[in-house]
């Protein structure tokens, strides 16, 4: 199959930290990419990294509502004190997409898990029904991202939804990048994963290490 | 080694779904045991049983005070409902124990995370600096405990604690009953560590299991 077959992602706020692993890992899986910024100039200078990195042409720069309206799966991937901003500014042009959000909710200096609503909950009803949110992607280490691309990566994916169809295909967008990914629930699940950057943070430590995260088990029937 | 040079683990709230798995994991490795229950003779009931099943002799019933009182490592596996007047009662028994919180905060029949405090936190605030609290064994599955008594299982524990040199005695004795632990920060994290177990029984749901439960990754350095 080549990428001229298969579906647009846009990377909203695609210029940050976990952005651009996720850009390149469905890059290399064929997927036509576009990397979103507040600013097309910084969207564009990212985009061509990236290309130039992997020597490929299907990764380019816009604008997030012009990348969002482009695409069929978007991808935010903002800090949480940005989230709700770019919600209330990307609601129209997220209009009849897939969302998947990816939002980590910590404050870096002081990590502590976070109370509900989770994240994808309150972007559900912030953007309506018209749009259809998935939450995934939160702990997934940028690092890890970057490294062995083309590889499968050890880590697992959780991804909950309140529609179910949805988390399916974002589920095999996933595996198309390399991970392995599991239906998790609704999105007040989400909260939980949300809330795992707080204990990979601890691990990582107490370990000493940057790539800490976390698989399923015990799915064998 | 001998039991009996081993600490003394009680169980207290034992005689539920997730106690006996874990006594008899501890009584196999060499701990010697005590089953903890609001009537001793519902403990020592259920002791009998464990003790007929490992053909062992080192596996006591009494009341969750006394049972308290004789040991070295107080773990509590009472339902989240019962939690607070548990550590209420036991406030006096458990000063200078360690008190291994294994409260699962989920209605079953209506799974949603939990918002913060973690219980763990809200039972080291409760009990005060005379018990040392950590936070673990709340997501690991009942019936994995249960089956292939004596081998590893593929679950890990999260172990959180405010108290790093408790939460490392937690961690051997996790280690002692097959479970691979780590050390995921202070006793707030807790509550995403609580807030899993609405996870698992999505998963467990989704896919058709009863032993979903989750690994760390990415510790290698």
């Amino acid at each position: 199959m080549t990428h001229e077959s298969k579906p647009t992602i846009a990377i909203l706020g695609g210029t940050g930290k976990e952005g651009p692993g996720l850009a390149m890992r469905w890059a290399l899986a064929g997927y036509p990419i576009i990397i979103g910024s507040r600013q097309a100039e910084k969207a564009e200078a990212t985009a061509a990294e990236l290309r130039a990195k992997l020597n490929v042409e299907h990764i380019r720069g816009m604008e997030n509502g012009a990348a969002a309206r482009a695409a069929t799966f978007c991808v935010l991937t903002v800090v949480h004190t940005a989230h709700q901003a770019a919600l209330e500014t990307l609601k129209d042009a997220l209009q009849g997409k897939i969302l998947i959000d990816a939002t980590a909710r910590v404050d870096f200096r002081e990590p502590r898990p976070p109370s509900p609503p989770s994240a994808a909950r309150m972007a559900q009803d912030l953007l309506g029904k018209g749009v259809r949110v998935v939450a995934a992607f939160q702990n997934v280490p940028a690092h890890a991202l970057k490294k062995n691309l083309g590889q499968p990566m050890d880590t697992d994916v959780l991804v909950c939804a309140d529609d179910l169809p949805a988390a399916e295909e974002v589920i095999r967008l996933a595996q198309a990048a390399g991970m392995r990914a599991y239906y998790a629930g609704n999105l007040d699940n989400a909260v939980v994963v949300e809330g795992l950057t707080s204990l990979l943070i601890s691990l990582n430590q107490y370990y000493g290490v940057k790539t800490a995260s976390i698989a399923i088990t015990g799915l064998d029937r």
